[in-house]
């Protein structure tokens, strides 16, 4: 299906929420631990996906919308939660990207993405010309990625716990979610 | 980690809420539309877990505590929510399963799970033995699988829309999350 700003936008004010009554008060078992070395916690996620609300998003939209191919986007750190949030519960990260979101949203709303707009191109630094268009259907994609990532995470806390049925469960086996 | 009562029950009671926040309202081509033939939309799991509250976890928690190794589970129909709720809305399937969670988490709650009843062992009628705290996990990982299920078949309706990211975003691309 095509990019559209209404069905978009739909997905991107729902994630803060649901990721808020999903985690919040749950033991900490569940939320800071890692699938093993170099992956990411339930914890680790929150934090990366505000980073990006902070830092990726609406800034590339901006440039495209401002600057067009002849400005690349500035490169995107990954783990820029580590430092960046560093001492945050996960609570204040869930409320921090509630507000972010909301922040974001109003901005997009704002700029009025028009049909025309949407093919508007920028230059990704790895990746070269890409279009708004496809940069708004990254933005959805990416939350439902790392939701998907977080209740990955969670499932595979309990791999060995469910014995056999491991074998009808392939959120456990199958390889990982990163980016 | 090994299964735990207390932690295991804190997901099963935030999964309804979950689904419900993230799909209630939603346009339907995001939660109608499936990854392909003999694949499910969001709508058509939220059905399977509405049956398996009805039809699985309780009733097996209840033959094990009953009857051991002796009784067989019953077979359970994956596929049985395309006719048992066929014509039911999407917000219908969301409040049945909130309310078929609650009854069983309650029911949960009276059986009184003890560290000793978790080591009993029943029958499943294709994997042989298993233990309660087998069955007890395999529900909250049930519960995880299917949210990411969920993610993805969304993420799915996006792949040619993302342009070049979709290099970037696993869940676009790795083999689909089943049962």
């Amino acid at each position: 299906m095509e990019y559209q700003y209404e069905h978009a936008v739909e997905i991107l004010r729902r994630t803060p929420t649901t990721l808020t009554v999903f985690l919040r008060g749950l033991p900490e078992a569940w939320t800071t631990s890692t699938e093993g070395p170099d992956t990411w916690s339930a914890y680790d996620i929150v934090g990366h996906l505000l980073h990006a609300e902070e830092a990726d998003w609406i800034e590339r939209t901006r440039i495209i919308l401002e600057h067009g191919e002849k400005r690349p986007f500035d490169s995107f750190n990954r783990t820029a939660m580590f430092e960046t949030y560093h001492g945050f519960s996960l609570d204040e990260l869930l409320a921090a990207f509630e507000q972010a979101r909301a922040k974001n949203l109003a901005t997009l709303s704002e700029l009025h993405i028009t049909p025309e707009k949407l093919t508007l191109k920028g230059t990704h630094p790895a990746m070269g010309t890409v279009t708004l268009s496809q940069l708004l259907a990254t933005w959805v994609v990416h939350d439902l990625n790392h939701i998907g990532q977080i209740v990955e995470v969670m499932s595979r806390q309990y791999a060995e716990a469910v014995g056999p049925w491991s074998a009808y469960l392939a959120i456990l086996t199958r390889p990982i979610l990163t980016e």
